[in-house]
């Protein structure tokens, strides 16, 4: 093999918030693998480098990649290893960047086929370069910290059952939803159960740092009236309170 | 006001995990604040951006802000309120920067900084650009997943309790724990008790990204041989098993 596999992790959307290490490796593979939902739909990730491949002396090859998102397992893994040998052929002849929304390790596309590779082509060198996560970009935007002192921070992807939201959120301070917008909604209840009051803090941000951002800062009680459309790319902030539930728990604390 | 207060995260530790945003950012400002545990102790995020600054036309000005971490709150608050007026007065006259190592949401001391300013000098214009964590650059070094598919990542500050820490790893998938070298001993035993196996696996790495680097992956049982020396820089990655443990619960999977 002459070139590496590279996951790059592009930040959460604007271009600005990609790393200098990112934009060099870049600028430098011979190959970007680009990761697309559906074929004609256009890749956020390659839009967000479009700068800093029109600012390379000789272009690089891109590399389109199909990663549907269906729960047929078979079919998936068939597609990983169709993906996984464009990927080793490639990397014969020079580096292969794969451009990953967000951060390569935290539930990104990346991921199968990383794991799938790592199996089928031993050979295959690989670097993983870290990006900023929506998580930390929309506790910036929406001006809320994501954790201070001795605060737990819990991340949860949001398809899960409600019943396992409930559970998890229970014995949780803060908590961060990924791509929850379209069930937002149904969210309150869920953490109403799970203890948190009216007055706990929430922000949804969609779209977080792209164009037609929408940051939504207020308390449980004013997120029920939100009108929130749906939309993929959304991130939920929720405190439970100044004070950690362990702390409570305690009595150092009323 | 004529200028902004503006948290920075410069990232994990290597200067080449900066954004762009926050270079930007740093070659502009008319200030930029260091935080500092110690007067004497050099800034770790200062020399981050020594090649930054080098490369500016007009030097900035640095203001070494100080932050001794005491359990102290009286003398702590004194200091903010000092560091703040500081902030506010610099301010009036141009953009003041704070960097911070990692992101400025996430467990950073311009947290205090930034809740004090919003609270006593209301007239400040605040901005945060958010900077690449060390929980996802651990995860790229030590080359192990933070989160695929439905799992949830509990992200643990390492100084809590331990009896707080085994009942929030009890129903916890993948966890995170932030700066806890001096204690990865300790946490095995908390571990198992929690139910994580002897073949969980877990990564410590210390001074992640910066020379002297020291990636340790490996399963539970392996973790407690390993010769670790106490380092404040360091993170520990821990997955229960290859299934989110709800998928158990449900007897979705054995």
């Amino acid at each position: 093999m002459v070139g590496k596999f590279i996951g790059i992790g592009v930040g959460p959307g604007d271009p600005e918030l990609i790393t200098i290490k990112a934009a060099k490796a870049l600028r430098a593979a011979e190959y970007i693998c680009v990761p697309k939902s559906q074929v004609h739909k256009p890749s956020m990730a390659l839009g967000m480098i479009k700068q800093i491949l029109e600012e390379r002396q000789n272009p690089a090859e891109i590399v389109e990649l199909l990663f549907p998102m269906t729960k047929d397992e078979m079919n998936n893994r068939k597609l990983w290893s169709e993906n996984a040998a464009i990927v080793s052929s490639k990397a014969k002849k020079g580096d292969v960047a794969f451009i990953t929304l967000g951060d390569p390790m935290l539930y990104s596309t990346f991921l199968y086929l990383y794991e799938y590779i790592k199996e089928t082509f031993p050979g295959v060198e690989m670097e993983i370069i870290p990006g900023v996560t929506s998580l930390t970009a929309a506790a910036a935007r929406a001006k809320l910290p994501l954790a201070e002192r001795e605060e737990v921070v819990t991340i949860i992807p949001s398809d899960l059952d409600p019943a396992i939201i409930e559970e998890t959120a229970r014995s949780a301070d803060n908590l961060v939803f990924m791509k929850c917008a379209y069930r937002i909604k149904e969210l309150i209840p869920i953490l109403k159960k799970a203890g948190f009051t009216k007055d706990a803090k929430i922000a949804l941000v969609k779209r977080c740092t792209l164009p037609k951002e929408k940051v939504l800062v207020g308390k449980l009680s004013d997120a029920e009236n939100w009108k929130v459309k749906k939309d993929y790319f959304s991130v939920a902030i929720v405190k439970r309170s100044q004070v950690p539930i362990h702390w409570k728990k305690n009595g150092e604390q009323a």
